[in-house]
């Protein structure tokens, strides 16, 4: 199925705040936002960094607070099936992000898995040298490359800009470790295209779908990707520091040994056995025992995704951005879009560059209009249809713009109490 | 402050359920079992393996996923200040292990944290080939030890029985990882004479309190440990799968480069540097974001120890011990002590031994006195004096004696339900 939700905005460069809470009204996905508990009179545009709150997690999380851990104890490991539950909610991630069934387990945070899925790959081409990244990648990806080179010693990183990454695939080339749409500026690669050229090459490939998961249509599969990590508090909901998530593809999972072998990636954990034998499947990709508190915030959270399409969910997305968008160009157009406009080549936040971004955004959090700042001059806005409204993003847009064209946010005090010069 | 809690036991071979409740009135410890939420009826000694739930935490949970994660959302990073929560934990657990301020940092898995220790202490000793452990390390130690070694190689992994470990630490050991307290035997090791010898063998060593932290006096600093690292979730009662803990000496901390270098242990990681400056101090031992909602519960488990005097705790805890194991003695000996006797060369748990050791514990169970069992035949009890009473202690030996002495775990049903043969 798919939508075109902006099909109804083509004619509305002046739309009016009427005619937006009309998009609402007509909007197929508007109920899914009572899924969510939002905090009244604020306007959300911050759910790239962590997104809001399920309302089907905190009974969930109180329950497994003091009716699993408090009366059954020890035994809810069996009775409420806790070990299972990285596979239980990794099920659910694998069909957000086009997995096959039993590739995708929830373990560790991102950088963790980094290390995991990079650590298997240098082992599965010990001869290869280097980890190719982007140079405009997410810090902790570069770092966690940096120090498992560093470690193996015996390996260096090479760093290319998105249109030099198919060139600098050579023979040398163990792995490539990229983000499918950067944190900066939402500008999305091509999965397919780029796992290809890294397979061209004799290069195994993986993908850290932070700003994807959730987000829009992932299909690891079909793009023959080899191993993929992602976050679980950004687009899934899970809440802050949600544990994140490992793919593996099923031809790879016989194969892989990561260097994080702890004893719940064991095949038989309870034996205690003195050898590490590796569990089959995604399951080796498990470490230690898995934060349970925080895993079923997360795996409650997933259940926001429920009967959702993301080609639909994508769809209002890019009706979103085009609103906004357009509102901004009409409006205040001295803010800098730094989001591809074309949808195939960005995911769905959207970044503008201002002098006084930090500043603005402060202005802006202080109308209750929440996006973030990133050094130097970007004021990132993320767009998730689950619980945002054509209203929401009106009003958003129009606090901006104001924001920007009034100079509120440039008062002495204001000058002074956030160190702007 | 020392009270001999055993004094009162000494002539009291046969005591009476009457006699244990009066040691609990007179119990100077008796009022901390109210920060504790128990479930009625049950008797539960596997605080060693997960511990009971501290009343402080579910209203702490509760308010970090609604008002903290609900309504300040990203704001909470700094409004609640969860950037810093990994330090405050870590400073409250820093007490319980006799550590200085500022060198315990809350994070990830032990498993993880194993990693990372063993990668800062090999990148040390650059020259030295060996990772020494005790041959009956738990599994995950000697599992990670062999990962790193296999990941770096041009290492290898060394065995020795506890007698045999300080001839072991030859100049080729780069650093040795024990278990203070043993998971199957309650065994101790000297934490102190093995860190001298490890010193004075040219090595570092890392110290698993797994089973020491929140169980006894651990004395850190004045054992001149290297690195330790710990369990969240078992006598420090912070959840299931509750994040660990690592701590570095604060005359390494300005050298260990640890080899997980995510994000947030950078420097600054809001600068979203390209390059990997480490955080002063134990902050460089963090790696992606923390696990909130478990991590806030652990903060408030820990609260739970306010005010409380290890040793004192560590007294009553022998108390209990003593009690338990007189009255095996007496009533059902041909149950084997596998743990010693002497306090000093134990933990707060007790195994015994017998040739149908799990029907017995499941037996046990159905009796709701809750242990556990590790192949191939043991029973293990853990003593939490927190919330464990004498007449608790006094009970649970004798319904052990009774299912021990009367067969009752071995029935037809029995054995066909849990195969037992």
């Amino acid at each position: 199925m798919s939508i075109d939700f902006s099909a109804s905005l083509d004619d509305k460069a002046d739309m009016t705040l009427d005619e937006a809470m009309a998009l609402d009204r007509a909007d197929p996905l508007a109920p899914l936002r009572d899924r969510f508990s939002l905090p009244d009179g604020v306007i959300y545009l911050d759910g790239n960094s962590l997104g809001a709150l399920p309302r089907a997690v905190a009974p969930r999380v109180a329950a497994a607070v003091t009716g699993e851990w408090g009366q059954d104890l020890i035994t809810s490991w069996n009775v409420h099936d806790w070990i299972d539950l990285p596979a239980r909610a990794g099920e659910k991630i694998a069909r957000l992000v086009g997995a096959e069934p039993g590739s995708v387990v929830v373990a560790d945070s991102t950088s963790v898995n980094i290390f995991k899925a990079l650590g298997a790959a240098l082992r599965m081409r010990p001869s290869r040298p280097v980890i190719l990244t982007e140079a405009q990648n997410f810090p902790t990806d570069t770092y966690i490359a940096q120090a498992i080179a560093d470690f193996a010693g015996n390996r260096r990183v090479v760093e290319a800009d998105a249109a030099g990454l198919v060139a600098a695939m050579t023979d040398e080339v163990a792995v490539v470790l990229l983000t499918e749409v950067n944190y900066r500026t939402g500008a999305r690669l091509d999965m397919k295209r780029l796992t290809q050229a890294a397979h061209d090459a004799g290069a195994l490939i993986v993908w850290d779908l932070a700003h994807s998961a959730g987000a829009l249509p992932v299909r690891l599969a079909d793009a023959g990707a080899d191993f993929a990590i992602g976050c679980g508090y950004k687009y899934l909901n899970g809440g802050p520091g949600a544990p994140a998530f490992v793919y593996v593809a099923p031809r790879h999972q016989a194969e892989a040994m990561q260097p994080l072998a702890g004893w719940l990636g064991h095949a038989t954990p309870f034996t205690f056995s003195p050898a590490y034998e590796p569990a089959p499947g995604a399951a080796r990709f498990r470490t230690g025992t898995p934060a349970v508190l925080s895993m079923t915030a997360l795996d409650a959270a997933l259940d926001a995704f429920d009967g959702v399409d993301l080609a639909v969910l994508r769809a209002k997305a890019d009706a979103l951005f085009d609103l906004f968008t357009r509102y901004v160009a009409d409006n205040c157009p001295q803010l800098e879009l730094l989001t591809p406009r074309d949808p195939g080549q960005r995911g769905t936040q959207m970044s503008f560059r201002h002098p006084q971004a930090y500043a603005v955004m402060q202005a802006l959090i202080a109308r209750n209009v929440i996006g973030d700042f990133r050094e130097p001059d970007i004021m990132r806005f993320g767009l998730t249809p689950l619980y945002l409204r054509y209203e929401d993003i009106y009003r958003a847009a129009g606090t901006l713009c104001d924001v920007v064209n009034s100079g509120a946010w440039d008062t002495p005090q204001f000058r002074q109490r956030n160190k702007v010069v």
